[in-house]
């Protein structure tokens, strides 16, 4: 089993994934949103790469049943119901829902990486039911890191990082790329405190500045939930065998 | 001084920049190499981003003052006087002589970086005076990582570190960005034996499959010579002023 990380998906061609299995990981904080989403019961995610997109989307669908998400630098975009903040996903308010989402680096990640074969969304939250499915899985795959517009960021590495750690504590015969190398040995040196890692980046000093330390917070919890979002036909759900993997 | 990386020059625009103080890394091998023909008096080199460009520019120079060097996949390229190993860059071949240089990654990296403010060339070989350079210069600046086939390689990002942290010892209000922050965690990591490092990466296993392990050798040796390529008019030459700034 071979991992690779990609820390951006810039300049990365949609075809090369095709026939690959992809995990796309964007900390803060697309990915925890998506995995919150769907664990409180939305019923899929269509990840999109356009504000333009979305609204078309949701102008196709049964009014009541769709919710837009998402957000365009940190702030939440104007006309949609919900912003990019995983404690905004409430069971009461998208149980059953199909939530058309955007952002600025996550949702447009996973949508450059729609042709893998297998595609699934990683968080700390549901880190190690995605490491426990990676190894029955046993093949090949690549870690695409959103970023932070385009450049890499340290929340991302060190996700990544820890994934791998989980995955070769269970399968020692995994190979590791340079970048997958670099991941783990700064998840040792970032990983020991993730939110104060968190805090630290970047990206974790602009959400603070606005007002989202609770999100810091939340991202910051390692695997408590037990789902992995999965995409297939353009939509993300909980994979059906989510739970049996990780039993 | 704000210190930034970036890992792959992949989808980085030509434009961006511009008016930037840019240092380009290519350990394995290019910018050993640079570094190696302008120590041996090379009069200049000159990095061209194609294969075809090479030859084009050196139709138009004087015969016996213009060698063609490079690689292409680690391979000298066909009609070519030099591969990109340093240690066919001897002062008896080079004196004297413009250098017209085309590598897989290296060379394309300096060309992508072509309109910066100041752009310089360092390898482990010349870290040192390139990091009292840039403390003296005070300025920010970026650190474009050739990487190996446009991704990411950890022989770049650890020299990165090791930069990093040198300067960082001189400047103790250097701020570091994310990428700057793993590149020197991963130089503390994996920097101790920069050749054991170098055997160990991708790029490095490829060099010693095809014979090179006295390359590896070679590239590993930090801070042996005391001179800084500088790109001013499309060719690298050793900064004037290089003695000076290490005294």
């Amino acid at each position: 089993m071979k991992i690779n990380v990609l820390f951006s998906p810039l300049g990365a061609d949609e075809l090369s994934f095709a026939g690959k299995t992809t995990v796309v990981i964007d900390v803060l904080r697309a990915s925890s949103t998506i995995v919150t989403a769907l664990y409180n019961g939305a019923r899929e995610v269509v990840p999109v790469a356009t504000v333009e997109f979305a609204v078309k989307v949701s102008g196709g669908m049964f009014g009541g049943q769709t919710l837009l998400g998402g957000e365009r630098q940190t702030k939440k975009v104007e006309g949609f119901a919900l912003g990019n903040s995983p404690l905004e996903y409430l069971p009461e308010v998208v149980s059953g829902k199909t939530i058309i989402f955007y952002t600025t680096n996550g949702s447009k990640a996973i949508v450059k990486a729609k042709f893998s074969e297998n595609l699934f969304v990683c968080s700390f939250l549901n880190l190690e039911a995605v490491a426990k499915h990676l190894v029955n899985l046993n093949k090949d795959f690549e870690i695409l890191c959103a970023g932070r517009n385009n450049y890499y960021s340290m929340e991302d590495s060190v996700c990544a990082g820890k994934l791998i750690t989980e995955i070769t504590k269970l399968n020692d015969s995994a190979e590791l790329s340079d970048s997958s190398k670099a991941c783990v040995s700064l998840s040792k040196t970032f990983g020991k405190s993730t939110l104060k890692m968190l805090k630290d980046t970047e990206h974790g000093k602009i959400l603070l500045e606005n007002g989202f330390e609770d999100d810091l917070n939340f991202c910051s919890k390692n695997s408590s939930y037990n789902i992995i979002p999965y995409f297939s036909a353009n939509v993300l759900k909980v994979l059906s065998n989510s739970e049996d993997v990780n039993k």
